[in-house]
């Protein structure tokens, strides 16, 4: 399994086995963090960052990840970068991309929201980069896809369905009920966390529920995938608009707000009519009472939680929760991505 | 001594034999700085770092101390985390000091002044993240207590009537005269490094003087925290209103700007009202005429240094300043701390 | 050649064979990138990154070469910094530089344009934290001069005029005829790159030409040391004010937009007069035509490039473009100088 090189723009760009190779080196590397087999994988080598948006989770597991790798990750926000625009002089990606694969071992790229014009143009600059980069690409969250959040995702699952911490089994997986609903809240979420987890759910053999109010889909490009990856695996697809439906019979629940299809207007992220349309739809909470209607499902959630409103403090903080699993695993998946795609194995 | 897991919010928390284990420990490592007895007591480990307030000291001698230790350090911007608050949503204290100790070794924060709505509010957001944290809470200063701070300026005060830097005597302290004097001055400080080294000095049997026009009084608990500690080691505590009359006799003198106990109203700081207030009180400055009315003191500050309202540059600059011996014992100190808490002393 | 505890201002500070030493450990390292001859150098130790202005380049390629060293770049913007200025209260450079130097092993410093109220202010501020700091102060590019850009552009011309990337030949750069051209382009750059250029490539013996609209001569001190340096080997210097001229028998070519000598005033810097000035000059663009008539040249930049202004994209992105094997060595010889200012060498 050679993965030397490659990016990481979305878990659908990688094959199953690849995939799995990936999860296998990240529970690997869970059970024995410090050892040192993994600490020189990446010895004096430099991982870039870069922070379109801001975000706290994602930079603390990358730079925690190229630290326990032996490297370091550079935190750089490109707002202090000349890069060329439309209106504004300035370095084109092609030179920025060509000078920094000079550099580092690999570069990370976080771009979504207010920092891009339209849909699909986040997920277009992370393609730009990989086209002159000839090191390997990371997607930190785009506007489309969060592939680490995916495979942290399912690894979280694969430990609950599995053995426990670092013990996962995807096997378990394949035929389960995954339930992912829109949720309640103000944060205007993009689409990028939710996405993936269709990708990742339908690949690994689960049956797959979307639950949102009329008006709330998502990219159906990712419908189309996820279906495809359903019938791949035998595994069902299905959409419905009731806040409750969903729940009966689901072994893994993911709630969590996010925008409507028309978040873009006129070349801009329209949040605060993102966030006012969101609040005409009341009763879209992860509760106890929905969650005993499960088949003793787990809770997920890639975090921050809007306590109250995507679920409840008993929801989130309960036996059932994975959430501080999969937040961990952040780490691990990530870890085990650079050992692969840029990691200096020989030492 | 097995200091493994604690936090360090105050010096107040920790017995007197903690406080000289640590302080052992920085004396040693001042002496061997990078001996590999050291450098590998964070290897591949991460210490976050919350800076709610900015600074560069602070800033600059913890992410050293990482670097030295085998860690990294990261510097994180609050601003950048969506932390729920009264008004906004966002991520919970819990959840984010949860997740955080999955990645981390350790976490330090810093928070006051116009930060925190009323006095007192840094420190309990301080205890809030110990309170779920798994792994140590380090304060970086709020706006009570400035423990690395006060560890400094000991370690400092102990090596000039001791044997030099690295050689700290803290048996010679007891006794001796401390002189703390507010001072002139425009930069309205908080309260956290002037309150420590009442804290300090008193926990190592110094007797001590307040000096500080009427209305400039601390917080009351640390009054009361200081009286008992000198009770203990059977020194003396007292406050004196005059900008002269502390310096007779002393052998440690430290000038420093604060606020008044009114400086938060309605919820602000109120740093204009403050920095005019201060203007109001003039020739609180150490001068050399003032040192020399001393029993030979040392001069102290925990930088950075007002010169000119503070201390004239004769004194700061002068043969008798410990300015930068404490400054560098900021270093070695952190290390030490950060070594018993989270070190992984097995290697 | 001991070269430790020295600052690198300028080029011109340091003799020839000094420069060498540097150029040579650059090659060895670029060959050899991370053989462990060079990767404990500054282990554990701390670079102090100071950028009063923005950088991706230069905070890339410091920050890369401490990591690849052993060591580590703490990235510092002073805006977070209380420093002492004519009207607000703040620590004094004595100070800051007398506490930094007992933390780090090296300071670097960029500042320039926007943040220096005249002509050589910035070079002033390194000067004053080069008088107290007891650490090496590298310059990251001041407002007069860029030293590491200087020593990157004659590393990768030679390689050019040499055996490859790694096998620079600096003699054959004797006698061959160097173009600095002025550039359109709205950028308002400063000169530092540049005039390091200039001196950089007489001290290396070749023949200079200066091309530039009348009214954007550069620095008199610059020509004058750029004379002198073509004097000392035989080499020739001019300025011609025609943008054609310059091209025919050039062997390098270096064009780039900067501001005429009238940029401050009233202790500002007048980024828009002088994009409008700039404005008024058309044609100055390194193109194939004007390529076509140089002595088989190659084309130089330090970047970011304003591409369709200071060159074309069929220059820039064509088969005798160095600028990104120019931008690579900026890693190769920030290394090579920070090992030899500031290494520890014994290990």
């Amino acid at each position: 399994m050679d993965l030397f090189g490659r990016d990481f723009i979305v878990t659908q760009d990688w094959s199953r086995e690849e995939l799995e190779a990936a999860l296998d080196l990240a529970a690997q590397m869970k059970r024995e963090r410090f050892h040192r087999r993994f600490t020189k994988i990446l010895a004096h080598r430099t991982f870039f960052m870069f922070f379109y948006n801001p975000s706290v989770r994602t930079r603390q597991s990358f730079e925690c990840a190229a630290t326990e790798l032996g490297g370091h990750a550079q935190f750089l926000q490109p707002e202090g970068m000349r890069l060329k625009t439309a209106t504004s002089a300035g370095e084109t990606v092609e030179d920025a991309a060509r000078v920094m694969s000079r550099y580092a071992a690999g570069i990370g790229i976080r771009v979504l929201e207010d920092k891009v014009p339209f849909y699909g143009a986040g997920n277009d600059l992370l393609r730009e980069y990989a086209r002159w980069a000839t090191v390997p690409i990371i997607n930190m969250a785009d506007d489309k896809y969060h592939p680490c959040q995916g495979m942290a995702d399912v690894m979280g699952w694969a430990e609950w369905f599995g053995e426990g911490p670092g013990r996962p089994q995807y096997e378990n997986l394949r035929g389960k009920n995954f339930l992912l609903t829109w949720a309640s809240g103000a944060l205007a979420r993009s689409w990028c966390s939710v996405q993936e987890a269709l990708l990742i759910a339908s690949r690994f053999g689960m049956n797959v529920t979307v639950a949102r109010p009329e008006g709330y889909d998502l990219d159906p490009q990712v419908y189309a995938w996820t279906k495809a990856n359903c019938k791949a695996s035998g595994a069902t697809f299905r959409t419905v608009s009731d806040s409750d439906a969903g729940y009966a019979g689901a072994h893994v629940v993911y709630s969590r707000n996010w925008v409507s299809p028309n978040a873009y207007q006129n070349g801009e992220f329209k949040k605060a009519a993102e966030q006012q349309k969101s609040a005409s739809y009341s009763g879209w909470t992860t509760n106890a009472e929905r969650m005993a209607r499960t088949d003793r499902g787990i809770f997920t959630h890639p975090m921050p939680v809007d306590r109250g409103l995507e679920v409840t403090d008993e929801v989130a903080s309960g036996s059932r929760s994975a959430i501080y699993d999969v937040a961990e695993n952040r780490l691990h998946v990530q870890k085990a991505i650079m050992a692969l795609t840029m990691g200096n194995i020989a030492g």
